[in-house]
């Protein structure tokens, strides 16, 4: 029998260390990866440097990672490189795409680790794990919250039937302190911070929109990664922060059609500074009054049987979205016509020898740099 | 100016008091309402008295109340008074129908004041009433859960056309200690409790159906309350403990055709005792297969535009039931012909007249007593 390892030599091993990537879209050094060593170190980072591709972003020792700036994002995608958003952290989905594993966490390097009402630094993306290994319960609601968590359990009336659930795809996970509030709220309440933790992770009911932030978010990529689609946002365009809610919105259309769950709740971060909303408010205020017709759309969008991958789903309602949004403005036009570009993409940097594989197969694209 | 009253004479005034009756079914002394006395003691309750009517059930000094045992109900709906249950807490819907204020408290009488993690009392009918004040949001889900509440607002890309949301007609509260689990599951697991107390209130979303309970529930009379039928349960029926299910589920599909509102969430009570899971199971096993047809029926009931009152939903879904759940078993017939009776019974105690009146207009049941 082999000798037990000594204590010292024993680390705890992160779940799933293999098969998640990190991805962080930024336009500065990552100083905030130091508060996250603890929990991030043993993973891999896709960095997506947003902006100046001759700045040098600098990560703290220790992280394994590889870093694309826009230059990699034009060599490694060619024409297809303008479906990917520029001066908008709408860029991270690049990182998705790159990514060569099944699951997916990404976060704001202006987040931080908060602490649980004990006191305990919060392990998000332990969390996210759970969250998304065990299943979701779309179709009918339990109101003790996740039924798979311990010390809980489906409640009296609830159909035996649905107690398998069903796939979770994606884990939205909140935060503390700087709620994630539009630019007229922010300018009406700019004092209010989220000092409340709700102690829950539910599922987003089928059929049912939520608006979908992009700081503390996982999912499963191979479930979903083609529907994470974060639009055209930013330089050029007539919008910005609505990257996050337009992926959100095709996402759960799309997970409703597949029988796939979606939850959110649990864990917090730490928000730690807000934008400015003046600025915000110059991004958003077309996305303000355009959301009241396109979520209209959402909630009555179907998609015909026919769509039984992520991809056929997405060609369908990129299709939908010109047809039903294209005269609202020719933006929509143009973001249709990107939404198909997209899953091109990522179709040509996902092909099935490469998917099968959970490491970088030969000829995948190189970072420009990587430790 | 009139001298300011002295500190010992100002008592606060609990919300609410002239508008809200608290209905009690219960088969034994309420010396349970010694603990709730701080909350319950300005508030009228009306009991209703399940089982042997000879039998006398004590009421602790100093609270308003009146008292219905089945010799009552029998005497003031006379054959209508078949569709209410006995031998069954079913039979609290009763004191919705006789109450004439606007808003409905029902409580188990083995339900005690929790605590909230600070360790302070809660004030579990202040919370039901600020939940029923404040609109909900049943279109589109928001992240940081009741947007109404002190402290929290809408999220980022929740349309603003959403944001004064509808009326909400009924708050559905939780439960520390023993969860409200059905037979299988409480044999499985004898010693599960609930210790996690989760700090937030959320509106159950449109289209979607959960499993109401009626140990702590509260709702606006004059908005849901001909819906709140606890059907045909107990005493010569084949089955028992789905009289709240079998309320939420009309009730649910009624508030989605109105465009009402349905919450969940906070106030917990202390549940104090399992009920037995052998006798459960007796009560439960027919409710147990039947609900694998019935929620799917549920689910996709829709009522025609001419339902433009709660009675007309009531009746219509009577019908429906009739029609697509007669075939499971004979007992759904005579339920639906319940539904039927109990409306007619709640019109001739509801008419025009009295309602218009938060007090007992004359001619209303006299109940067998009153302190």
């Amino acid at each position: 029998m082999a000798a037990a390892p000594s204590p010292s030599s024993v680390k705890p091993v992160p779940l799933l260390k293999d098969e998640l990537d990190i991805v962080i879209p930024t336009i500065r050094n990552l100083d905030f990866l130091e508060m996250w060593r603890p929990f991030f170190e043993q993973y891999h980072l896709i960095i997506v440097q947003d902006g100046d591709p001759s700045k040098t972003i600098k990560v703290p020792e220790g992280f394994d990672y590889e870093l694309y700036n826009r230059n990699d994002i034009n060599r490694i995608l060619g024409p297809k490189a303008s479906c990917i958003s520029f001066k908008d952290s709408a860029c991270r989905c690049f990182g998705y795409m790159v990514s060569k594993k099944k699951y997916i966490y990404t976060i704001d390097d202006d987040c931080f680790v908060a602490k649980d009402p004990s006191g305990k630094d919060i392990n998000a993306l332990e969390q996210h794990i759970k969250n998304l290994l065990s299943p979701s319960t779309p179709h009918f609601f339990n109101t003790l919250y996740d039924p798979y968590r311990e010390g809980t359990d489906f409640v009296r009336g609830y159909p035996f039937s649905l107690r398998e659930g069903v796939p979770t795809a994606v884990s939205h996970g909140l935060w503390l302190n700087i709620p994630d509030y539009d630019a007229p709220t922010q300018l009406v309440k700019p004092h209010e911070r989220n000092t409340r933790y709700v102690d829950a992770v539910l599922t987003i009911p089928k059929g049912t929109l939520f608006p979908m932030c992009g700081m503390n978010l996982a999912f499963d990529r191979e479930l979903i990664g083609p529907a994470m689609y974060f639009g055209l946002m930013g330089d050029g365009q007539p919008i910005g922060r609505y990257d996050d809610m337009w992926a959100g919105w095709c996402m759960k259309v799309i997970c409703d059609h597949l029988g796939l769950g979606v939850k959110t709740g649990l864990p917090y971060i730490w928000h730690s500074k807000a934008s400015n909303p003046f600025v915000n408010l110059k991004k958003e205020y077309k996305g303000i009054f355009w959301q009241e017709d396109i979520i209209p759309f959402f909630q009555s969008a179907t998609l015909p049987k026919e769509c039984t991958s992520v991809q056929k789903c997405y060609i369908e309602l990129s299709k939908q979205v010109k047809e039903k949004l294209g005269a609202i403005d020719p933006y929509f036009v143009k973001l249709a016509d990107a939404m198909v570009t997209w899953i091109e993409a990522w179709d040509e940097l996902n092909s099935p020898s490469d998917t099968n594989s959970s490491k970088k197969a030969n000829g995948a694209p190189l970072p420009a740099a990587a430790k």
